[in-house]
């Protein structure tokens, strides 16, 4: 999904509207995991260091009770909001410096997840490069960069990981998770995980697991960048290099499958930009192919090769069926206990609302509190990023709706 | 397009079932350009020298009424039914030992195409890599191949090539075009550029032009073949070496777009080669990936990467309104002499029906005498090499419908 797209409300770096923007943001560290307290991974591996990279905006209550959660999808990172402060001085994350959070217009004063009342908390996941422990990161054992000796790490290990980073933040129980994409499918595992420790739980754009078809283009990927002459077997940072063809035409390939066909169609079309037959040859000509190279160019400067290999296999595992219910999906969502929105788009093709519906579907064969919505939209997977008029009008909407009231008291 | 599925009657190579099939069958070739008649292109570019490799099946009539011109897709060739006599000889036909021509269980003695009534011709394109004239051709003026020397080719260069094809073979009209997906494509232009020489036209999984999304898919397997490390700006051939890794990114992906999410869903759904959890990695593990990865073995031993570019960009650039109409469809058509069927395949998103009927509607419009079908399947766009039962009841009932017979006379 594309995360650089949110760009709708602040555009200006310096200064933030203060209005309606969480403003300058500066992003927060804690140790999670040490020698002595190793991090144990569900498919058994073990992290002898866990840094957690993330952000909060608003103000805690001080019953605790007006926490949200924000899980980021596969090229996310733990800026939702506002504009990062070290975009200036950290080359890392000068990319920021025209890129306010991803989801900045969803998330501030007086917006859908309105930080005058709540307490917004984001994480980047274990196995990312935007601060939180991962494959760039200098595995202590060695003083190199663990690359692909880095362990295998899945959805369930993240929402461990927050899990963790809210109990350092004194927090016992979150007012809702919410997340798209495969940050919706970290708020389904935390409804699943710890089905009494979240009030509200608003997944958008996903479903309880990757198709089939899914799986391929995830596969493509990985091709690319494990073939590029540059991989090193994934040692690429110890050798000073990258394989950033091979990640670019992985991040090409991801952007199609963000966007609809009628979308693109309606975008691009077949406009070219070269008009004359004498140029014509397998330069990029067609504006969607310009579009895709301009895409793919500027996401390897700000994205680690390895990093892709590891959240995208963390997507594939993904089956929330297979984790709680032994494959049966009413099984598994007999479990939960929070109340649940599902919001689908109509042109989302990579998680289509008719997967949705299966899954929403097997939420009410076990009389669970589900509101399912589909929005009709041609942006495709990408809707829950930028579609941001319907998305906040349902997230301000589900998120004081009255339900959760009676359980958690009103909201201050 | 998966041309080598296509295996369902005659699985043995040697003996072939003489009843229903075209049995062995040797390539011909013809020059229809020298030197003194180089072959001028669409685009500009002109061809020294142009040799084609074709395939006739059944027998020519006295009055030459009964040739059926089949056109052929992406990876295919002209060896469209039958077994091929020099497999056995010819490491680069080594692989048609276990696979018979790609439409063959649609053409030969009482097939859908029946060779018993019908003259059936099939020649490789230009740029293609199957014996016609390419990019690893010799390039007479350098006595090297071609490589990115080849000039841009056409779909309008694929027709007039066959046109002189078939006049060179006596023909003077076709009874009929018929093509699937690029070679449908070809079928169209054939009813365009020569709307008086062929009586009808059947053209199956195609529109008139490629959508956004399809030329962002090209885009992204020509970047992965381009950025190979062995790419040698095309020149692969003369250092001995070819860049495989891309071309099987290319050839993954392909595969993606020619079948559906359901059809995958059903193939492979989430299968598992790799049981245990310490096994897991980046390996292929699912079975769609190592599916796919299998795929991309296989096609890399038999496939060109130059010519990949070539005709995924020839695919690119045909427009059929731009080309005819001046960028009016309704235009374009009213130059439409043939009987013409349209057949899209319910799950086919490379080319979905919702294409196909805009673009009959253009036909029905200009009040051309137009059949369309909508064939119900779960194989994507490769349903006209797969679902062979539907498209074979299909093509015996059109190819021998009376209308056509009014024109020409009754077959024998």
């Amino acid at each position: 999904m594309d995360t650089t797209k949110e760009q709708s409300v602040n555009k200006k770096y310096d200064p933030p509207d203060s209005l309606t923007s969480v403003g300058m943001t500066t992003a927060r560290h804690v140790t999670l995991a040490d020698a002595e307290h190793p991090f144990k991974l569900e498919l058994g591996g073990v992290l002898p260091e866990v840094v957690v990279e993330y952000e909060t905006y608003g103000e805690l209550s001080e019953t605790g009770d007006n926490v949200v959660l924000v899980c980021h999808a596969l090229s996310g990172d733990a800026h939702v909001a506002g504009w990062d402060s070290q975009a200036k001085n950290d080359p890392a994350r000068a990319w920021r410096l025209t890129h306010p959070g991803w989801w900045d217009s969803v998330i501030g004063p007086g917006k859908a997840i309105d930080t005058n009342r709540f307490y917004v908390v984001c994480a980047n996941v274990l196995g990312s490069c935007y601060g939180t422990t991962g494959p760039t990161s200098i595995d202590p054992r060695t003083g190199k960069p663990y690359g692909l000796h880095f362990p295998m790490v899945t959805i369930a290990d993240w929402v461990n990981m927050e899990k963790m980073l809210i109990e350092h933040l004194g927090v016992k129980r979150l007012y809702a998770v919410v997340g798209g994409s495969l940050g919706g499918q970290q708020a389904l595992e935390w409804a699943l995980r710890y089905p009494r420790m979240l009030g509200k739980c608003i997944i958008m754009a996903c479903g309880p697991k990757l198709s089939a078809q899914g799986l391929g283009f995830n596969a493509v990927a990985r091709h690319a960048i494990m073939h590029d002459e540059n991989f090193e077997a994934g040692d690429y940072l110890a050798h000073g290099d990258s394989p950033a063809n091979g990640l670019a035409v992985a991040r090409m390939l991801g952007h199609i499958t963000y966007l609809s066909g009628k979308g693109m169609d309606y975008k691009f079309g077949r406009e070219r930009l070269v008009k004359s037959d004498a140029d014509q040859g397998f330069d990029p000509e067609f504006s969607v192919e310009s579009y895709l190279n301009h895409q793919s160019k500027t996401f390897v400067e700000r994205f680690d090769a390895d990093s892709y290999l590891y959240i995208t296999r963390a997507m594939d595992y993904y089956d929330a069926a297979a984790a709680w219910g032994d494959g049966d999906l009413r099984k598994a969502c007999s479990r939960l206990h929070a109340e649940l929105m599902v919001v689908s788009f109509s042109s989302d093709w990579l998680y289509p609302p008719s997967a949705c519906r299966e899954f929403v579907n097997a939420f009410i064969a076990e009389r669970k509190p589900v509101t399912y919505v589909e929005i009709e939209s041609d942006s495709g997977h990408d809707a829950f990023l930028v579609d941001t008029e319907p998305v906040s009008r349902l997230l301000r909407a589900y998120l004081l709706a009255p339900g959760i009231n009676r359980r958690f008291g009103a909201i201050q």
